[in-house]
Parts: structure tokens; C-alpha cells; sequence
């Protein structure tokens, strides 16, 4: 028996679109593959996760038209696609098998996540039985993404006796998840017996990204094939005698090569999908605009990709140099834009009223602000999106100008810590040198005062990034962290910074995650909030 | 027996502070009201709602700490409070009553809200029991909130024979909201026969306002007590054989008036919580403006408000005589700076490269960018809050630029429509004339292009506001709003505007929820999104 795994590419949303692409993908499987079976990933009709668009009754009165649709114009193969089912004032998420002109078996997700980035209980009922349909004499037994995560489902179709388990999955990427992902599975392959073929989706949607990374694991908990991450892939396995034959094991890939991988398609799907004509971001000459240039020319080729030197009176000639030389590296065509003019304006508009009062940060945010008015400018008059380049480690601690460097539709390398910002430098650099080395080795600065450097005002990142990692995303206390080694006044600065930028980044735009808590959906603080993390009584 | 009701303002997160006033009030009403039980609202030491607060250790520690602090410090009444309940990896939304030292009892909310703004199934596990306890000889019940929306929780204390349900809640504030939960409650009131004291939290949230409005209802479902809407209160009823004797019942306010309050007292508490010094906004002489002059006054006081007009060559001298006269009228101090000087700046910057391109949006988000820029400046230089004053039918649609009129921490009339917006301004007026009568019956404009009115771009709003009410709160169809009567033609321009503006309004700052769904929380759509309101196959 060959089993298709249909790896691919949805738009949340885009109900004809994605039934056209099933449609296709089960045809090809059929005719150039000889499939008997097609397995698409979780809510395939909708892509995932399609948010509230799951409480509109015609976004569901569509898909189930769609799935009418799939129904009567494939035959010939067992197609195993993922789709909301409403009964009466029930909606499960829900894999049905679709052969030869009839739905023949229906399975409703039974565990629905809730957590991180997940809100399935506002939107679905949980199923409550397994569910096991036949092909070619095979028992075949039907879970959806979260049900694999726990024991109990598996554990059911274990005790039926079912043959074979196919799985349908929106699993989304963070750094060393597919490991991760493989290992949990591998626990309920090993316990049960059940060879299982895991089939998740690829792309970005919005914050998420999804890696792919499909694959077959045998009864023993080898993986005996595995398509490629961040790539579409319809690949065939053959099964016989309810077990897997070997094939193609792609590799798994360093992690800062699948982080970097995730932040590239991350990117090209979301200015893609958004239907934007390219990209336009300023060039500082640091480290951080330095990557996301690299990322956005990986993402939509250099042609696509405009870049803009804003240089001030406290902007070094070195940041322009390398800036300039990141630029014709990749091949971009740039502008060079002064901001004086505009500084000297506001400047000028607001003497009186500031006559009085010593020069503080509303200065620097007036050149920040300055630049993200010439980067909206462009992006308005061209229809390219602005990319922003700030890192999670400055999103963590505010240390970025609202409406300034902040502006813009998208952020690649919002939940990429500083750390890791010179990691993936290094890792593009490998494959062709595109950043000079001066710009990752000269101390980070806004260059927004003379002589600035970023450790004027936050402890050293090799400090920073591991105390914000435990209090962000480990949910450490203060006292933790101190007894983890670093010292009190380091803690307490970045902790209370973290606390008291909730409002800046509650206005951000969009960012990649990669990490297990990104900002976004994944950490929900108020930010009307008397608790205080350095607080310790 | 004397119950007092604790309608109190918490602050989220603040443990201690949020203890300190929890002893205070026990105190007070067991010395000054004489008082046998004060009952709390829901999640009374953390306030409501603390969000991911609640997955820290080190969050629900200290609420443990407080609770233990309170429970030593208060004897001689029994207190009836809202607390987390830690109890191995579950977490409870619970509610204890403490006497004397001890606590004696301790209920488990058993219907979580997840749906609009309610995450609560992200942190709690669900009770599974109800919790009695008896007072002087009285059985008392305990439910939380969503409890009492539902018919299951209230049934089982009638067949267990309670006396009287004390239920503690936190219940956000809409258009309406007062007269639809006594109306719930009522129903449960009648169906068991059960009298009910209903206690909820006051005060502005983030997003979320709590009007309060506690009362007491007897077992025939009469209100025989009712407190202030949108105030603290801590007030007594007294039970004789189990029947509330009749009190003081505040007036239910006209839902225009109850709006206002809302508005006035969400500005009040996200600026005095978040530690403002004060506001500062933009006049521009239209109604939006000045209805959010009018709020902040109201919420502040005149002296903490600076307005700013910023005139531009398209700005009518009406619109600065009509700005200046609101200033005046309220009293509030205001500057004004013409942005000809910056606006000009920009337009030379960008002249090469916006040679051979004609005019567009461009340069409008351009103005509206350096009146952004000039209020940020005051808002950072000043410590004042900058409140923006776009309204929630031009959110809907993405009339507004993002980081120019969008600029601002908080928005004070983002969940309220331009109708109510006329509406709100005439209440303010029939109270004391604020609000010049040009401003609110010339055309709506926003100024940016010669002679531009809204209708140039939008359908009018006595049009506009219904279509969004269907489609943003009520999820109807396109084909069911042009059934209901609307111009095919309008119902498509308003509904793609809607759907193609996501990006926007993720970007927007905060503002005060007053319809049955705002956005934010409320509405959780993609931004990218192929799903498209107005495509009917």
C-alpha cells in the first residue's frame, strides 16, 4: 500500500484556493505516484490556525462546500484531509477520509490544545472516540497533532488493534522542534507498536511558521523517511504488511540552519501572501539591519528589496561604509536620505515649548521617528512592505522608538535574541560572506547620541539574553535567576525593563517565532499591571 | 445578618495593594457597617484579568502569601474573596471564605469562561463541586461569575437546599451589559428561588472596563439593592429569615450615560495605573477630538490635559477657531504648531526620489506622520500619556495612518462608533456645553487633501456604522447585510476595507471595550487571511 504525504503550503483562509491545491495534490499523488492513500495536514481546508474566522457561519458554510467540492471530483484514492465540522451548535476539528465520491470515516480531534499560541477550546468541541477505517485489508486508525502529544488517544487505537496510524498536524516551528517532536512520537510509536505517518503543513502565517519535517516512523520508533523542512513535498511510502519500507531520510539540519531557514520563509510567505511587491528596510550598519537585509534578499531576491541609509550627525562614516558595502554585497539597490532636515524641523516647531527642558530621550526618538516617516513614505508610494529589524532582545527591554524603528509591517528577527543574532550572522556569512566582520564585532549602537553603545544603558547581551530567556520564557523569579549566577543589579534592571515595555510591544508589528515563547499570542501580559517580577516580599 | 457588598477598583497584579485594600474594607465594614460577611469579586487579590500572570510561580506564590497575610489580619467577620488555588500542576479560580483565622471553605469556579474576551481554560482547570458554608445559622452557596450564566451550577444549590448564593464576579462592561446580567441572574433567581448577592469589580483594565452594579436580588427576582454603576461602594444589605430587606437601589443610567461613565473611567484608571502624569492630544476642530478632550477632562481634570492644534495648509480656519474654542471651554491649556516646516522637510528629502510619481496616500500619511511625531515628543518630554482619538468605524475600515493619528498609548473611542459618537458628544453637551455645534453637525473630514469630507472615501456613516455592526459583532454574511437593506456597493467597499485593515489595527494602541465585541482580544482574525468577506461562492 502507498501512502502519500502531502506536505504543503496553505493561506489560512483561502478556502478555494486550498480545495484547488488538494484537489491538484490528490490527483498527482493518484496518476504520478500510484498513491492509494493522500494525507494532508490539520484544518487543510482552512490552513491553520484560521482563528476567528472559525466563529463566522459562512467561513464554515465555505468549507463545507469545498469539501463537497473535493468529494466529487477526486476518485481513485483515499484522500485523508482536515476540516472544521459543524453539528448543530458543535464545531470539531475534524480529518475525514474521502474516497471514491463519499466521506467513509470521520474522525473529531479529541485533545484540543490551549496553550502557548493555541486557543482551540474557544473555537471546537472535543471528539470523543477513536476512529478506524480499512484499505487493502489494513486497519488504519486517524489522530490529529495534539492527540499525539498525550498518551490516552493512542492508547485506544492501540487496544482496537489498528495497523497503521496516520496523523494530520499544524505543528509549528521553534528552535530543536522537529527533535523534539520526533522524540515525543517515538514514545507512543514504542509503547503501542504502531508504525505512524506524521504529515505536517509548511509555511508562515503571520507569527507562526511551520517547518514541515513530515515522516514515517516504524513500529521500533525509526524514522524511515522524512521530507524536507520549510519546503513543500508530496512523497510516497510504501507500506507492506502494515510496515514501512526505508526511504528517503532528509537531514536534519543544524538549528541555527533551520532557525535561519524559518526566518527566510517566514518572511516570503508573509510579504507574499499579504501581496506586497517587495521589501524596503533602513540600513544602519549594524548587526541587526545587516541580517535582516540577508534574510529579506534569501526571501524574495535581491530585486525585490530596497534599502535606505538614514545618516544623522551621530551616524559614524564607518556604519555607512558597511552599510553601503551590505547593500552592494547582496546586490540591493539603496538611498541614501539624510535626516537632518526633518530633525532640524521639529526641532525648530518645538524650541519654545522645549526652551526649558534639558535634552532626554524625546530627542533621540525624534531621529528614530524621522526615519520611520522616510521608511513609511517609501513603502507607502511603492506598495513594499517596511521590514523592521529590531531583535527580541530590544523588544524584551524596550529599548527601540515606538512609530521609530519600530515601524513597519512585519519583523523578521522580533523573537531572534541578540546572541543568536550574531549566530545566524555567522551561519550566512558561511555560505556566502554578505556582512562584513567589523559589523559583527564592533560594540552595538543606536547611534542616537554621540558615541552611544547599547552597554551605556543594559547590562552586556552575554548577560542580557540569558536572564531575559529564563524570566520570558521559563517564567523564572528574580531569586532564580540571581541563584543561576548572575548578579542582582543585572536581574533587576532587565526584569523591570521587561515589565514596564509591555505597552511598546503590545503595538509592534508581526514577528517570526522561533523561539518556545515568542511576544504575541505565545505571552499575554496586561499591561496595566502592578506586578513587579524584581519584587520579592 | 448583614452582608456587605466590596465593589472595589484592584489593581491587576499589585498583590500587596491589592491585600492592603482587601484588609481595609473587611475592617471597615465589620467596624463602620457592621457587617457579619463582606463579600469580594472574583479573583479579588490578583484583580481580573491577570492574564499570563497566572502561569508564573513566582505570581502565585505571592498570592498565596497575601491571602495568608489577610487571613491573620482579619477575624471577627467572615470574608468571602477570589483568589488562584494552587493545588499540585492544577490551578483553581477559587473562592475562600475566611473566619477567624481559618479558612472554612473554599469553592472551585466550575464554568470557565472562553470565548470573546475570556482565556480562562489557557490557565484554570475546572471545579467540579459546589461549596457550602453556614453563617448564623443561614447556608450560604458560593458561585464565580460565568457560574451564574448558566443553569447547572445554580440548580445543584437548589437541590441541595441553600439558603442564599453569594457570587463573585468580574464582568466586563458593554453598551447594555447591567440589564442583561440582572436579566440572567434573574432566571436563575426564579427558577431555584434562591435570593442572590452579586458582587463585581469597578475599574478600567487595559482594554476592559468593570462597571460594577452590585446588588441583591430576592427569591422573586426583585432588585432590592443596587450599587452605583462605574464608582466604588461598599455597602450593607441586611438578610432577616433569609430574605434581603429592601435598601437603596441606585438609578440604572441611560445607556448613552452609562457609556460615558465607562469611557471616562477606563481613561482614569489606564492613566493613573500606568503612572501618567497627565494627556496630551491632537485637536483638529472635528467631533472626535473633541469628545476625547471632553473624556480626558472628565477623567482627569483640566490641568493634567494639554491639547496641541497642528494646522496645515488644508486645515479651514474653522476647524482652529472650533479646536481653540473647545480648549477654552474646558479650560485646558494648548499650543499651536503648524507642521508646514517638517511636512516641507519630508517632501524635499524624498523629492528625487518621488520625482516622476504622482500623489497619492503617500502624502497624506505623511501629515498625519509629523502631527505623530510632534505629539510623541510632548507625550515623552512631559510624562503624559498621548491619547489618540480615532473612532472604532474608522478603525473598522482603516481610515487612520498607522504611527501618524494611530500614534498614541491609549485609545479612548476605539470600540465606539461614529454614530455614538455624535450621540455621546450631545450627552456631554446637555451637561454643559463643550462642544461647539458646528463641530458636530459640519461633514466629517480629515483634513489631509483640499476640500476632502469622508464620504469622498466612505460611505456615510448612518450607512457605514450598521454594515460594520453586522459584520465585525455580529458576523453576518454579505448577502445577509444586503438583505437587511444595504447598497450592494457599500456592503463590498466596507467589508474589504475591514478585511484587508487587520494589519492596522494589531498595530493600534489599547482602548476601552463598550460594544458586545470590540477589537482586540474580542475579535481574533489572521492578518494574512486569503478568506474574503465579499466572495460569496
Amino acid at each position: 500500500m502507498k501512502v502519500a504525504l502531502a506536505q504543503i503550503n496553505l493561506l489560512v483562509g483561502d478556502i478555494a484556493g486550498n480545495a484547488a491545491k488538494i484537489i491538484h495534490t490528490a490527483i498527482h499523488a493518484r496518476d504520478q505516484l500510484a498513491a492509494e492513500i493522500v494525507v494532508f495536514p490539520e484544518l487543510t481546508v482552512t490552513g491553520y490556525p484560521p482563528e476567528d474566522l472559525l466563529l463566522r457561519a459562512d467561513f464554515i458554510n465555505q468549507t463545507e462546500k469545498a469539501v463537497e467540492k473535493i468529494v466529487s471530483e477526486v476518485s481513485g484514492i483515499d484522500v485523508v484531509l482536515g476540516c472544521p465540522e459543524r453539528v448543530q451548535d458543535k464545531l470539531f476539528n475534524s480529518a475525514v477520509v474521502l474516497r471514491d465520491g463519499k466521506i467513509i470515516a470521520r474522525y473529531r480531534k479529541n485533545k484540543l490544545p490551549n496553550y502557548g499560541v493555541f486557543d482551540e477550546h474557544r473555537y471546537f468541541d472535543s471528539g470523543q472516540e477513536i476512529c478506524i477505517f480499512t484499505k487493502s485489508g489494513s486497519r488504519l486508525g486517524l489522530t490529529i497533532c495534539e492527540d499525539i502529544w498525550q498518551t490516552d488517544v493512542v492508547g485506544q487505537y492501540h487496544d482496537a488493534g489498528v495497523d497503521i496510524l496516520l496523523t494530520l498536524n499544524a505543528s509549528p516551528f521553534h528552535s530543536g522542534k522537529i527533535l523534539e517532536r520526533e522524540n515525543i512520537v517515538r514514545e507512543r510509536v514504542k509503547a503501542s507498536g504502531i508504525p505512524l505517518v506524521y504529515v505536517n503543513q509548511i509555511g508562515g502565517q503571520d507569527e507562526l511558521v511551520f517547518d514541515g519535517a513530515s515522516f514515517v516512523m516504524d513500529r521500533r520508533g525509526e524514522v524511515v523517511f522524512r521530507a524536507e523542512e520549510f519546503a513543500e513535498q508530496t512523497s510516497i511510502v510504501e507500506f507492506v504488511e502494515n510496515q514501512p519500507i526505508k526511504g528517503n531520510c532528509a537531514p536534519l539540519y543544524s538549528e541555527v540552519s533551520s532557525d535561519y531557514q524559518a526566518l527566510v520563509l517566514g518572511v516570503r510567505d508573509y510579504v507574499n501572501k499579504n501581496g506586497f511587491q517587495g521589501a524596503v528596510l533602513g540600513l544602519s550598519g549594524g548587526i541587526d539591519s545587516a541580517l535582516v537585509l540577508a534574510l529579506a534578499v534569501d526571501a524574495l531576491g535581491k530585486d525585490k528589496v530596497t534599502a535606505v541609509l538614514m545618516p544623522y550627525r551621530y551616524t559614524q562614516q564607518m556604519s555607512i561604509d558597511d552599510a553601503e558595502a551590505e547593500a552592494k554585497a547582496l546586490g540591493v539597490s539603496y538611498h541614501i536620505i539624510s535626516i537632518e532636515p526633518a530633525v532640524q524641523a521639529f526641532e525648530d516647531m518645538l524650541a519654545n515649548i522645549f526652551a526649558d527642558t534639558p535634552k532626554d530621550a524625546t530627542e533621540e526618538n525624534i531621529q528614530a521617528r524621522c526615519r520611520g516617516i522616510v521608511l513609511m513614505a517609501l513603502s507607502n508610494k511603492q506598495g513594499k512592505i517596511l521590514l523592521t529589524t529590531g531583535n527580541k532582545s530590544e523588544m524584551s527591554v524596550g529599548y527601540a522608538t515606538l512609530y521609530g524603528d519600530m515601524a513597519g509591517g512585519f519583523a523578521p528577527i522580533k523573537d531572534v535574541p541578540k546572541l543568536l543574532v550574531y549566530k545566524l550572522a555567522n551561519y550566512r556569512n558561511s555560505i556566502s560572506p554578505v556582512i562584513p566582520e567589523r559589523v559583527i564585532i564592533r560594540p552595538p549602537s543606536a547611534e542616537l547620541a554621540p558615541d552611544q553603545i547599547d552597554e551605556d544603558s543594559l547590562p552586556p547581551y552575554t548577560i542580557l539574553d540569558p536572564i531575559l530567556e529564563m524570566y520570558v520564557e521559563q517564567d523564572k523569579s528574580v531569586e532564580e535567576i540571581i541563584a543561576a549566577g548572575f548578579p542582582r543589579k543585572d536581574v533587576i534592571r532587565a526584569i523591570s525593563l521587561v515589565d514596564r515595555n509591555e505597552y511598546k510591544r503590545r503595538q509592534s508589528p508581526p514577528g517570526i517565532r522561533i523561539t518556545p515563547r515568542a511576544f504575541g499570542r505565545d505571552r499575554r501580559y496586561p499591561i496595566t499591571s502592578g506586578f513587579k517580577g524584581c519584587k520579592i516580599d
